[in-house]
Order: structure tokens, then C-alpha cells, then sequence
């Protein structure tokens, strides 16, 4: 802990601002300034090139490569191959250069640098006054780049010149590039066809999915222009006549479709996608519509998702900084889109979703966008036969879902994690219940859930065992979410988990059973379900071992966790972290220290079956091992110190939440924004200080407010209401745009929600 | 178990015969022809070539490259880059065409083929008759093959031809090939200089280690001959005149030197290189000369080191063809010189060395050639300063042997392996002990061992660690002999081995003290030992955790072996073995079953240390555990099995130990021979069925003879006698050249050994 805050950005609330421009910290920015529509994204990326270190990135949800490099292992169970979300051509590629000088914000003369990102409309400008060498001409330049939630396809990227002490030519070279290395190793592009004449790109890469991109150029005052190919790269090379004083610009129209079906001949998809283009480009949107379909697309966010917090103006920032990039990065545009762990911002952890997702995404978009939720579940759905598939390959049954995917498929290559890791799998079931507690939505349970859950089911079934006794079943061999604790056994979280999870499906098959015996008999016949499985599932369920000692109240967090070498945390060295890095790979593994909440995990997922009593008493003896060396674990630390009434703990986790990216608390920034971190953030805020529980038949509000905040607010979806709490120090306010016949428990009991606002007052 | 023999060759005492050739064993028969002297090893290919699957392999003890590829992790302690004994050049390269047709066996019309090694000169010996296609020509051919265990540098072959029905040209190429290919992949040499004139080559590999090759021919008949050069083939092209019915000959002298310094330029190290094979070649060796030193050479190993079995020529035959190739492989003739898994005679394992060389290897060199078992410490000694490197890199102090070398450095890349398994650093301090035990040479402990022991005390104590507790010290996340339990707490062998080598460390620092104070002195001062560390250690040894019941007389393999999931190992179908292949990886690690020998590892080593009733209690329940996956299993087993009355076991467990490589019972001998698995033969007869211990302060005897044997003998060197222990049903008869004033345990008691017969009755 103790991290350290790099403020560089103006705070503002609506805004992100960089008011001069600091060339080291120039990485960072291009993450801080990625655009994205779920669809795809754009690092902040100057696109007139600089020459220093920066990494050009655009990426497509799901556009995938396989790694160059096959994994040396001839054991069963390992992958052979990984893959990664793969850098795609750069559609905004420029090159300017007036009076015999080339732009380059590393070299040139420039001053008034202003850089902002607009979080009410997702308008990205930029802008400085250029002096060249020679005749120190003053030209004002701005970009503007904007990329449209409504019509994903869509990209605009405008920039205006204006001469201020003189009038000659200026060069402008736009275009697309499809030559921009992955890893800064790697291009994989194959371009099919190109047109530098019609400014049309069709570039395939090594797993068949292809993207046709286009553009058009509209220039507003008198010019010249010619098409030019630089080796792959097509571009308009354009003439500008800049007369003093007057504005001219260039506004350029950019069309990215993708084909993901890796089973269509390049021929085909020439002609499938040429025909999209055209009905794209017959849409005619302009900038200004894009503008303002993107400013209705984010007021609509405001209203319904928006934090406030009064009395503390960075984390307002901050938080608004999170909400607004979950947005850009996932909102349920598809089916089979997922969160990746960076999200659209850059090459880090390879593009993949892990069990983030289900277990610390999800409760974002189950309170924000249900539908969004949805669509994070049915990625699961849609990839269950690939999770079938892959628990025959590691001598299991059901479906084991991998811990690293863009596609499904697992894709990490490190057997101590993909093979022992049992939360992605659980995380699943966790999260399917989850939704449907939420918003009621049995019809998921019959259409997709209950299949999963029986799926899920039998890989949990399989996977693990009963002791040489045979008293006690659990999992043997496993990683639970402490990743400094490997090869273990009886892991409390993992056993625990596996228990809810046949409980869950249990509850469900009842459930469907009796409402709707022919949806329940589908299923069955579907799967195959036996009897016999289901006792065995039954004993299972039973024998499941949980490690937990009445006296103390305490949860061991794996069999033989407390007789480990104690370590003292505080006497490590700072600049020993992070540890993977300055400490031999197996001593992480021999002591008992812990890299994140593991036991705590569990009672923050399933907060309502433990007392308070228990909650404090675990917290107490696992925090003061707990390096948090992930970023997760603060939040969930801060959540459940909130619960137990330690405030200051409750703040000190907080601190950097909705910052860690903005004021680059990591130090790592520069390889895309934390996607996991920012929704940690919401739910930061929302269940720890406003106390939201939704593990319990009921949804729960216990809210606090810390000292320095004067009042905040939040907003959930919840049964079809959108709701907005609002927190003083004496007060709660509960408006909400329908009555909710279910009640919320507000901190102990169970109140009449109605139609407007409800009053409550603060404990 | 329940291995199945291919029976292939002729059985004999003292040959190893193939009467008529099977192409689909030929791989098989490259492994068991091969022939070697410690400082290279030829495998027993067909020299003229063959268009079937084969292994051309020549490899020098020691000469390495690096792995192609590095390791893919970033990981601290995992080694960045492995290395391999890499196969050279082919300086037996033979081509021969007779009447338009080219010798080769894959396709020639053949017949009386056989092939013989003679165990009591090392000539192999190979003779056929081809009848050409064109003009029925039929050619009796004799090929031999030796190479000089006094000047290991010399190798002779030799071709004989008889024209048995014609008169005609035959053209032979007589060369040298540096073009072979490494796993069939690499080729490494590059030729630094050759000269297809005189016959020289000069081969350098990427670590610049140099061969030098050099070759002579005498033909004895009418011949014309030219120099040739095929590519980087360098060879004579020879035109013979056959005459119907006379012997033609050409006898090839090999002079193969390598320079292992990786400093020397490769100017210099021709100039060095070429001064000594004009050294060599000046001592003018005939293929006689070798074949009469050789003679004497395995007179000398059968004199001192054979084994007789009366009533089992299969078993005998079996033996000695081990004796042969441990002599072959490995008999001391270089400091620097190790035993590879596969000795000089395959590719697989790498040619590493492994922590088989101290704990199965050692005994026989120990009892047969003390001065080999000195060098194979002295490997160690000289290889200190890398394995304290390896300490630093794995965070600990002190010595950290490898797992798997060949320069003494780390070659393991499974982090699983290189970073759990303690017992390569235990095992040396064993092997110091049991080296002094055996030979009294206390001189080596001053010189070499007391340093040695202090280093590895030092790395067993930083690499363990106190309990939560501190009440007790052990090892954490290691894996033990049993390579099925990985990452696990408190392995009792671990354990157990490390607390003996600090009780070694206590002892020899008293008695050298005592001893010899200013050698005393100078370790001390040498390694900066401080009685501050002397107080750790003896706390550490005093607090050893040894989980041990007296109630069961059961040492608990690691602690929370009991509780795991219990497989009955008669059920897993033979169709999944070897488990590693058709088991998902993880799956192997998580229930009881047992790879090879732990618990009953550790009373083997210290096998006086536990009484029978112990070992008996053990066995009982660690053996129905074990799957004997690794061929060092069963003769481990076979030696309890003996000692503790199991006969019927004893004699199963040995059943194919001496005959693993000729009947190829784990089908991989086409890889290369198991050299520990041939040594474990040896260890078997001696301390099985011998029932030799040496693992206390006096020798001691217990044998008993299987059923099936009238008689048997076996050697030992033992404090400068030779000794020969012949078994029968009823008696012992222990010969020796020289009083035994130590006297050696008979049974239970003490007993004198006076020079010549000394007659017991057997138990």
C-alpha cells in the first residue's frame, strides 16, 4: 500500500484536462485519452506521430491473433497456443508539415497546449499554437476526435489550422495505416485490397477476421489534393491554403467494419463487407450528428449512473473518470463482446477478460444497464461449448471456464494458474444468480442458466474430491483468489463457492421444476441430467468442507494456512514490490502472505451469510497479510471496513480507487487504463459507503459517508426503477421513478419504497 | 508395473548378439551397440547410412550448447536459457557402392547378418553378406568399431570386404560429416577450418567449445584414392580392387581432441588443438594396440567389479552388460566429467546430469572405483561458485546445486522442478559423507568437503523456515523424491535429509577441528562461517519438524499427505501410462499416488537409522501407493522388499532391472540407455539381494540369494581391499587380498575379514 499520486491532469468535474504537454508523461496520456464504444477503442495517440515513446494503438472487441509463440509443453492440460487482442491498422494517420517543418510535438516550437476530454460527450480536443524554425510562422492547430456510441461503426477526427502572422501552404497527409506492429514486434495485417483512390482498406489477419476501413475527407476552404501510397499506407496527400486569421480545416469520416466469422473466404468477405460500407456510408452522419447523438448517449449516463460526490472534487473527477470509461469499454452492444482487462486501452494482459468480469464488473451493470449484464452472461453462454470442451482436456466433466479469454478459448499459458484456478468457473454460476436476484429475469434461468448451472455442476463434481476418508469432499491442488498461495488444498473460498454454486443450482431446478415443467423437462433432456447426479451433487453439497473455527470465528484460508511462515509485510522493503518481479518465484509462495482478499472476498460476495462479528474478526487477522499487491483488493478492504465500522481503514482503501489510473498510482498507466480497478471504484463507493448488499432476497442499503464528503449520490437500476440515493450526514434520500413493492432493507429493515423520494434517517 | 520384455537379443555371458537384422528395432540396437570411454560415446549406428529412422550420434562428455530457445517468463529464479549435450560431428561417416549399388540395409538384399559387442574388449563387431542386384555379386563385409578406454582420444574402425564370387571395383568414401543435426533440428558446428587433404577438421559450436578430428587410413590391398569434399563432408574417396575370395581391408584411425575452454579464441584454440593431435598421432596406436589395451581394461573391470549369477544367464548377461556401460560411461577419467540420464548414448534428458549421480550412482563407483567416486564429488567442488550463484538468484545463501546440468549450472526451465526439489544440494552432502564413510578419506573433507558442507548448511538454512509458530522448522512449497506431490509442506524426506546434512556439518567441523586445527582454521576463514550461523543451524537441526507416528511406525510423506484423496492405482488402466501424457498435468498432483520411492527413499539412504519393523510398516503402506513411474523405483523397492522379508517382491521389483535397456521393458531405449536404472541394477544385487549397508560406521552383509539362483558373486573395494562376497544357498564366502582389521558386520555382528577365504553361514 502507501502508493504514491503522479497528479498531472487538471480536476474538473466533467472534464479531463492536460494544460501543457509533458512529453514523459506521454504514454500515460494516450491511455488516460483512449476513445471507445465497446466496439472498439483508440489510445489518445497524437495522430500526427511524435517521436518518442508511444504506443499507436486501435483495437477491435474480439479481434484476436494467435501468439506468434507456441507454448513449450507436451503436458496434457496446458494450452499449445495463446491469444492476445491484436493492434489494428491506425485510421487516423496523419503527417503535417508546413514552412519545410515537420509536426512533431518531441522537436518542434510550440506553447498554449491544452489537451481535453469531454465526459459529456466523449469529444477529445486538442490544441496549441505552432512557431516554425524558419519563418516562424504561428499556426493555431486543434484535433478533435470523436468516436459514436450509437452508430459504433463510426469514427471522426477533425483539425482546424489557423495562420495567425502569415499566409502560405500547409501539407496534410491523412490516411490509414495498416502497418502498425503489435507488441511493437508483430504485424499481422494482411492487406486484401486497397484503394488509395476510393480511400478503402481491407486487412485480414492469421485467424480469417477481416475489417474494411474507409474514409472520406471534407475541407472547408480552398485546396489541392492527390492520392498517395506509401508502401501499405493509403492516404490524401492535401494542399492548404492558409490565409491569415481564417480557420480551414479538414474533417475526416472514418468507417471501421469488422467480420469476426473466421470461416468466410477473403473473396466473400470483400463483397459482405463492401455492402456494409455502403449502407453505412449512406447514412450520411456528419460530425455534428455523432456529436450529438453522443451527447444524448452520455447525458442519459449522468442521469442514471452518474456519482456525486460534495466536498471532495478529485474523487467527483475521479469516479466520473471510471463511469464514464465503462461506459466507453462495455455497455452490451453485443452478445459476445467482454470486458478485457485493460479494455480497449492497450496490449497489457493481451486484451483478455478474466474472472473480473462476473465478480467485480458485473454488480456495475446489474445496477446501470441490466441489459449490458445480460449480454456479459450470455459471452459465458455463447462460449459453453468451448468451456465443455476445455474440461475434457483437463480430464474433467461440465465446463470449465478459462481464466484468461478473448474468444472462449482458455488462452493463459501458465499451468499454475489455468489449471488450478477454480473462480472463473464459480464466478459464473456466482454471477447468474446473481442477475436474476437483481432483476427477477427467470427467463434467463430457463433459456440459458440452468444449463449452465448444470454444467458448472458437473465440472465442480468432477474436478474435485473426497478425502482418503471419504468424510469431506473439496478441491484439491487448487489457486484460490490469493494468487501467493499455489497447489493448496481446501481452499476456504474455492470450497465455499462450489457449495453456493450447487446450491444455486439446486434452488433453480426446483425453482423451474415448478413453474414451468416443460422449460425444466428441456433442459433436462438437453443436458442429460440424471438422478444419479444429482445425489451425487446432493453428497457433494453436504460433505463440502469449510474450515471454520466457532471459537475463533475464524475461516482458515486453506488447510495448513496457519501453520505457514508468518511474514511481517510492514519489514518488506518497498523497493522490493512489486515482488514478482525482485523475489525467486517460489518464496512468494512459501510464507503467509497474501496477495489479495481471499476469505474476505467471500464475505464481501456473500456479505449477508456472515455476521458482522465474523466480518471483523477475519478482516482483522487477514488484512495485516494482504499486500494488495493486486489492485482489486483495496476496494473490497475498504467495502468490508466500512461494514465493520473502521472508517479510517474504510478511507485509506479508498484513496486512490477512482484515481488510480488518472493520477497513475501504479505507476503502470502508460499500458492501458485498469479496467478492473475503475469498476472497483463504483463499487467501492456503492457498497461500501453506501452500503448496497444484493447477495440476500432483498436489496440492502446501509449507508455511511465519509468525514470530508458533505453529501453524495448514486444511482442503481433496480426491478425496473431507476433509483437515486442520496447520502448526508444525517440523511438518506431515496427517489425513485416507480414504487418498488419488494421494499429495500434499509440498514436493518425491510422499508416501503414509493414512487418519488423516500426519507430515511442516516445510522 | 508389470513392464513387458521384447526379447531381441542372444543371450550369452559375455557378448551381446543380433542374429539377423529387424529394421523396425534399429533405433533400439543404435542404443545398445553404443560404445564409449567416459570421454565420448558413439552410438551404434550403421556408418555407411540407412534410409530408415536413426539416431547418427557422437557426443563428448561435457561439450554443450545453449537451448534455441529461452525461456518464456520473466519470473525471478527461473533460468533464462537451458542447455544440452549436443550431438557432433559423424567422423564415422562411410559410404560404399559396388556394382551400381549403394550399401544400404534398408534396401539391399542381405543375409547372415550379425552384430556383436564383446564385453571383454569393447569391439563391436558386424558382418553380413550383400548380393548386388545388377550382377548378383556377392560381397561378405565385416565392420568393427572401438574406441580406446586408455587414450580416449583414439577410435578405430575398421571395414573388411570378400568378394565371394566375382572380381570387381568397390568405391568406399571413408570422412568425417559435421552436418549432423541436433534433435534432428540444429546443427551448431561451425567448421572453423578443414582440409579434405590432410584429412582435419575443426568443428566450434556457439558456446566455443572445439573438436578437433583427424583421420588416417591403411588399406592392405591395390587401391586408388582421392580427396573429396561434399559440402562440408571432408573425406577420401577410395576405389578398391576386389579379387575373388581375398580379404580387402580398410582400417580407419580417429583421433577425436576437444578443447572445453570457451575463452580461447578460435585461432589459438587451433594452434593448441593441432599441436596435440600431432601428440596423439606420434604415438603411432594400432588398431591392435587399442584392442590389446581395451582387452586389458575390462579384464581389469571383471576381475575387480563383475557379478556372477549361477542358474539365470539372462540376469547375467543383464549385469554385466550394465558393469560394461557404467564403465563406458563413466569411470573417472575427468574431474569435470558427469553421468548424463542417457550417458553418452541418446539425446534425450539433454544429457544432464541429475541428483541420480549422487544417490544411485555413487555407491558402485564407491565399491568399485573410489578414485571415479572422488572425481564425481570433485564435479561438485569444481561447480561451487555456480551453485552459490544459484543461491543468490533463488534468494538464499550458501550452495544451491541443479536439478539437471552438464557445466554445473541450472538447465531445468520448470520452475517446478529447479525451485522445489532440495534433494541435487542434499543429495551432495550425502554423497561427501558416504564417500568418507566408505573410503576414510578424510583428506577430501579438508580439501574439498568441509567448504562444500558449510555452503549447503547455509542454503538449507535460508531456504526453510520456522513455522507460524516457530516451533519447529522445515521446508515449504517444495516437491519431494516423489515427484507426484508438488508444493508441499514438511516432506519428511526433505526434511529429514536436510537435517542429516547439518549433523554431517557438525561432525566433520568437530573432528577436523580436532584434526587438524590450521585446516580447521583456513574453511572457516575461507567460507567466513561464524558461530552465530553454528548456533542457527543446530537450532534448526534441533527443531526439524519429522512428522512421525510412533503408534504406526509411519512416517507421514509430506504433512496432509493422509488426508488426500486415496486412488487405487490397480485400477488405472495400463492404456493411460505413462500418466504424464494422458493425465491432465494438474490431475497427476492431487491424491496419494506415489511416483517413485519417498519415505522408503529415505530408509534406503539411511537405512541403519530405522528398524525393520519401521521399514516393514513403511513399506506396507507406501508400496500399494507407488506406480513406479520412474525406472529407479522398482530396485529401491526390490532392496526393502529384501530386507524386510518380502522375497516374492523382492524378486518381482528386480524382475527386469538388469535387462530394462536389452528387452526394452519402458520401450524408449531407442532413446538412449537409463544409466541410472543400470547402476540401479547393480545397487539391487549388492544392497538387495547383498544386503550391503554402508551408511554407518562399519560395513555390513545380510545376503540372501533369490530361489532360482545356486550362486552368486559380487565385488567390492572397501578401504583398499578387493573383495569377493559369493552367495549360495548355505554359505558366504568373502575373499579378500588384504586384512580387514575394521572388520564387517555379518547379520547382526562384527566380524573379522583375515586376506583370503573367510567362510560364514548364511541367515
Amino acid at each position: 500500500m502507501g502508493k504514491i499520486a503522479n497528479k498531472y491532469f487538471v480536476t474538473d468535474p466533467y472534464k479531463i484536462i492536460e494544460n501543457g504537454f509533458d512529453i514523459t508523461q506521454n504514454q500515460k496520456s494516450e491511455s488516460i485519452f483512449s476513445l471507445g464504444n465497446e466496439y472498439m477503442g483508440i489510445r489518445g495517440f497524437f495522430e500526427e506521430g511524435i517521436n518518442a515513446p508511444s504506443l499507436v494503438g486501435t483495437y477491435f472487441n474480439g479481434v484476436y491473433e494467435w501468439n506468434k509463440e507456441a507454448v513449450n509443453s507436451h503436458y496434457k492440460g496446458i494450452i499449445k497456443r495463446g491469444h492476445h487482442m491484436v493492434n489494428s491498422c491506425n485510421f487516423l494517420y496523419t503527417r503535417i508539415v508546413c514552412d519545410d517543418e515537420n509536426l512533431d510535438l518531441a522537436h518542434i516550437d510550440f506553447n498554449s497546449f491544452t489537451r481535453v476530454l469531454d465526459l459529456k460527450t466523449g469529444l477529445l480536443t486538442r490544441e496549441f499554437v505552432w512557431t516554425t524554425l524558419k519563418n516562424s510562422f504561428k499556426i493555431k492547430i486543434k484535433f478533435e476526435r470523436i468516436v459514436s456510441n450509437e452508430n459504433v461503426y463510426h469514427t471522426y477526427q477533425k483539425i482546424t489550422f489557423e495562420a495567425l502572422n502569415f499566409s502560405a501552404k500547409i501539407s496534410v497527409l491523412c490516411g490509414l495505416d495498416p502497418t502498425i506492429l503489435h507488441w511493437g514486434k508483430y504485424n499481422d495485417w494482411t492487406v486484401i485490397k486497397s484503394s488509395a483512390l476510393n480511400n478503402i482498406l481491407y486487412t485480414r489477419n492469421a485467424t480469417s477476421q477481416t475489417i474494411a476501413t474507409t474514409f472520406s475527407l471534407e475541407i472547408n476552404n480552398s485546396y489541392s489534393a492527390k492520392s498517395v501510397k506509401i508502401g501499405k499506407i493509403i492516404a490524401k496527400e492535401i494542399t492548404l491554403d492558409l490565409e491569415k486569421n481564417i480557420e480551414s480545416s479538414i474533417t475526416k469520416h472514418i468507417i471501421n467494419i469488422v467480420s469476426k466469422d473466421e470461416s468466410i473466404s477473403s473473396k466473400d468477405v470483400i463483397r459482405l463487407l463492401s455492402k456494409s460500407l455502403r449502407k453505412e456510408q449512406s447514412k450520411k452522419l456528419s460530425f455534428e450528428n455523432i456529436l450529438s447523438s453522443n451527447t444524448e448517449f452520455y447525458d442519459n449516463l449522468w442521469k442514471y449512473s452518474d456519482i456525486t460526490i460534495e466536498g471532495d472534487p478529485e474523487n467527483q473527477q475521479g469516479i466520473r473518470f471510471c463511469i464514464f470509461n465503462l461506459a466507453q469499454c462495455y455497455h452490451g452492444y453485443s452478445e459476445n463482446d467482454n470486458i478485457g482487462a485493460k479494455g480497449l486501452t492497450g496490449e497489457a494482459y493481451s486484451g483478455h477478460a478474466f474472472w473480473d468480469t462476473e465478480t467485480y464488473c458485473l454488480p456495475y451493470y446489474l445496477f446501470n444497464d441490466p441489459k449490458a449484464a445480460k449480454n456479459l452472461l450470455l459471452f459465458r453462454y455463447h462460449t459453453l461449448d468451448m468451456a465443455k470442451k476445455r474440461a475434457i482436456e483437463v480430464d474433467c466433466k461440465g465446463a470449465c471456464y478459462p481464466i484468461a479469454t478473448l474468444n472462449g478459448y482458455e488462452s493463459c499459458d501458465l499451468w499454475q494458474h489455468a489449471l488450478t484456478q477454480i473462480q472463473p468457473t464459480t464466478g459464473v454460476a456466482y454471477a447468474i444468480d446473481h442477475y436474476v436476484k437483481v432483476t427477477n429475469d427467470i427467463s434467463f434461468i430457463k433459456e440459458y442458466g440452468l444449463e449452465m448451472l448444470i454444467e458448472i455442476a458437473r465440472f465442480l463434481a468432477s474436478r474435485g474430491d473426497y478425502n482418503s476418508k471419504g468424510n469431506y469432499y473439496g478441491y484439491y491442488g487448487v489457486m484460490g483468489p490469493d494468487e501467493f498461495q499455489l497447489m493448496v488444498n481446501h481452499d476456504t473460498y474455492t470450497n465455499y463457492m462450489a457449495k453456493q454454486c450447487l446450491g444455486i443450482l439446486f434452488f433453480y431446478l426446483e425453482y423451474i421444476k415448478n413453474e414451468d415443467l416443460e422449460s425444466y423437462n428441456k433442459t433436462i433432456s438437453l443436458t442429460a441430467l440424471t438422478e444419479d447426479e444429482i445425489k451425487q451433487f446432493k453428497d457433494i453439497y453436504e460433505k463440502m468442507y469449510i474450515i471454520y473455527d466457532p471459537k475463533t470465528l475464524l475461516y482458515e484460508q486453506h488447510m495448513g494456512y496457519y501453520d505457514l511462515p508468518h511474514i511481517d509485510i510492514d519489514k518488506i522493503p518497498r523497493s522490493e514490490f512489486p515482488l514478482y518481479s525482485s523475489w525467486s518465484y517460489d518464496r512468494i509462495y512459501r510464507n503467509d502472505m497474501i496477495k489479495q482478499p481471499s476469505v474476505l472476498m467471500l464475505m464481501f460476495l456473500y456479505n449477508s451469510n456472515f455476521s458482522v462479528a465474523q466480518i471483523k474478526a477475519n478482516y482483522d487477522f487477514y488484512e495485516p497479510r494482504t499486500i494488495h499487491e493486486s489492485s482489486l483488493s483495496p476496494s473490497i478492504h475498504s467495502i468490508l471496513a466500512s461494514q465493520v465500522g473502521y472508517m479510517d481503514e474504510a478511507l485509506k482503501f479508498f484513496s486512490f480507487s477512482t484515481r488510480l489510473d488518472l493520477d497513475d498510482y501504479n505507476n503502470n498507466t502508460l499500458e492501458g487504463l485498469h479496467m478492473t480497478s475503475i469498476v472497483a471504484a463504483w463499487v467501492n463507493i456503492v457498497y461500501g459507503f453506501g452500503g448496497l448488499r444484493s447477495d440476500n432476497v432483498s436489496l440492502k442499503l446501509a449507508p455511511t459517508i465519509p468525514s470530508n464528503w458533505t453529501k453524495y449520490s448514486f444511482n442503481i437500476q433496480y426491478l425496473n426503477a431507476h433509483i437515486k440515493i442520496t447520502v448526508t450526514a444525517k440523511k438518506i434520500v431515496i427517489e425513485s421513478d416507480r414504487d418498488i413493492e419488494e421494499g429495500i432493507v434499509i440498514y436493518k429493515y425491510l422499508r416501503d419504497i414509493k414512487k418519488g423520494g423516500n426519507v430515511f434517517e442516516r445510522e
